[in-house]
């Protein structure tokens, strides 16, 4: 039974550090590189793709809003066509950087405010699918697992990959509780890993009112922006393999899907 | 014999519109595309990847420096790294949407002041050259003629391509008279396509001071940007085939010249 | 009877040529002027000022979302607090180019998208309102004709003037009808010059359903981005001198209201 | 005998932190607070001037070229006319924080490549001190002591302030000894503040050459880009007061001055 670990990495830009990529990169098996709009430059992505590589970490272009003060976290009202050449524009981008160390673009994971927003609004998730599969129908889109944006994966015909959050409470229809509410973070570990354990294994979470829901989990999404981050990447990375799972790259794990 | 008309389109952005691409498209043979640095954003992008699609013309990237407000006139100090970085995203980027629709990249023109740096620093051509084969060795570089950045070209080991000007005075070394000085414009049309003739038939131009030097011209520059720019392409397309000419894109003419 | 008209100005960006300021100025009281956010860079802002200042228009900050690709159009989710230091960002540099050609601030005017959600979110409204009195309490605010914008002026303590349209219709609460609607534009210029001076002169306007409402009109939105929008430009400002109303800068008007 | 210590802060942007503010700060007499363009965003500005007034600091503008990805260090080819409206749109857009948290701008000093190219560039020199003086006359400029940009205040008719560097090497003709040199750091902190007393007590500096040459300290630039950088804060301060010199604003220092 294989597993992804994933993490969004490359989010420094200019002067600017951000995240603990070196460490983290160390205990993920399939990195989102951010492209430009939301965070990181040139000289960052190109970094980045190259740790990845010496990493041997499956490369995911992780495009977000142009909006580089609010970190891509602002809903900005675009049009499903604008979506389509946002990220098309990145995922572009992205992959000049792949070409030029030689390495294979495995996914997109849309970023922040894009990601949530596409997670609900079937227009913008479609534009995303669609952006996606005209450049290159092998890519995996990486979304919120059983929201609008796996589903229009399926439904314009990329493979759609669910992620889901470690140390994130659901809500009974299987979205995440909004962090401004009590009891949305998981703060136990012990109890963020057997959380992971159990929709890994079992495809079922318990969500915050105590109810079991059938959950997907294709890749786990760790975190990377602090020691103790990194210290909890190496700590369920540890606890899966010990559980037998075997932490393999996206389109690995999507192949024994599928 | 053939000879490449190029124009540099796709220079609107979001709100403002600039150029008449529509018409000046009809006449030349390789379009460059802006590639969102020093204009056009992912939409203009987008709908002038279809324009040029439509229109048959081969398509390159036209990266600048990132410098909206001065257009990438400006020059900004940027090291080798840097600027290779900021080529490959903005080659990329355009790449994105060359996929999207099916159509191949042909080449890549430096825009403004990052062209003009180029022509005159080793380092800088180079970072450029080999920012490109990096992407793709079978992108064509153009750059001024006789400048260092077609010799980058040939010392990395891609096909660099000589652009000359039909409406620009030359100097006895080869360079560009300054715009600042008097007679670097040449403003009648006739003379300005007896020049072109003489520099794509012979391999020789008059400079400003009257001497005959040998050029290069595989390709000329035309401009888009106002009726007269559009009539004058129209002109010289035109005069060229009367002249037995044949008009090709860029890489159809550097085949013939390799 | 005092009236005062305004239109948008100085939305040129870099090598981008927006509107026909020199034409509409010469028929307005008041200039909305962009700030180099949603549109404008300081080139532009500093040659706008002095343009106001030659025809001796008020000279009001036209502070826009970060968003030059959307013009400022788009919606984005910003908190009370962003909004407040995004307003004063933009004010306190349009002061800058005031205080250097030693001319007054009058008022101030969201745009865009800005605009709209301030017009019907309070919190939004306030967080303008409270910006703007905290750099300069004799600024006037200006803002949709009967929305939140205005009231929340009168909350803080600042003037707010109402402004109103003389191309578009209005629904029966006052809100103005969406542009997607049938009817939502008034195309026939003598219409919406009766449709102004009845705004003016009684107070009330025929909303898109048949019904008179009241209506307050301190000041005449223009628009200068075309031959035609000068043209009505004209036409309204002499309809209006000769049904014996005065035009005014808006705090010429304000005093008279107050 | 009155010293002025300052330093760059407000350095942040965005999700991005830079800079331990809140510590060096408590240590200097003035603050340079970025401006939006190299570095800052409006909420940062907000929280800086705040900060500044809670510490009783003077409060200067830092304005840089708009080159947030080179943090303001690349140098730009800007015309004088351009560089004039850079400034005055950055010195505005800190004094509207500045007026809405009732505080008094003291003084204006570049930042980064804006300031080296001033400091040899008399017609950009000059753009900057006109820029300031038409804002406000009573503005200082602090530029690198000797310099084309101090010269270029007098020159204009507004106060010029000296900043000298404690941890860096100078040459004989009173520049700084170019980083990439060997020597060009001064690391030992005894000697640092040893040559900072020379340069204030005495008015002479110790060249890399070994020449004593005059130099004028009216301000001495700290860094707060590091423990480090803030314990040295805390040493020369105290190693000054020790010395019975008196730490003071800019503006005070320069009244003793005139």
């Amino acid at each position: 039974m294989k597993i992804d670990l994933n993490a969004d990495i490359g989010e420094s830009f200019g002067n600017y550090t951000c995240g603990m990529d070196e460490e983290v990169i160390t205990y993920i098996s399939s990195a989102n590189i951010a492209c430009g709009f939301h965070a990181a430059d040139p000289m960052v992505m190109d970094k980045t793709v190259c740790l990845a590589k010496k990493h041997n970490v499956s490369v995911g272009a992780h495009p977000g809003f142009p909006d580089l003060t609010g970190f891509g976290r602002r809903k900005m009202a675009v049009s499903p066509k604008e979506l389509k050449a946002m990220i098309q524009y990145q995922i572009g981008a992205l992959s000049g950087f792949c070409k030029a160390h030689d390495i294979k673009l495995s996914h997109v994971k849309p970023h922040g405010a894009m990601y949530n927003m596409a997670a609900r609004d079937k227009s913008l998730a479609i534009a995303i699918a669609e952006g996606i599969k005209e450049i290159d129908s092998r890519l995996i889109l990486l979304g919120l697992s059983g929201s609008l944006l796996v589903d229009a994966a399926q439904e314009v015909g990329i493979v759609g990959a669910n992620e889901v959050f470690a140390d994130r409470a659901y809500n009974d229809d299987g979205s995440l509780v909004d962090r401004s509410q009590k009891g949305s973070v998981i703060t136990d570990d012990n109890e963020a890993i057997a959380r992971v354990v159990e929709m890994v294994r079992l495809g079922t979470v318990k969500t915050i009112t105590g109810k079991r829901i059938p959950i997907k989990a294709d890749s786990i999404c760790l975190h990377g922006d602090g020691i103790r981050a990194v210290e909890f990447a190496k700590k369920i990375s540890a606890a899966l393999i010990e559980e037998g799972l075997e932490i393999a790259p996206i389109e690995s794990v999507m192949q024994e899907v599928i």
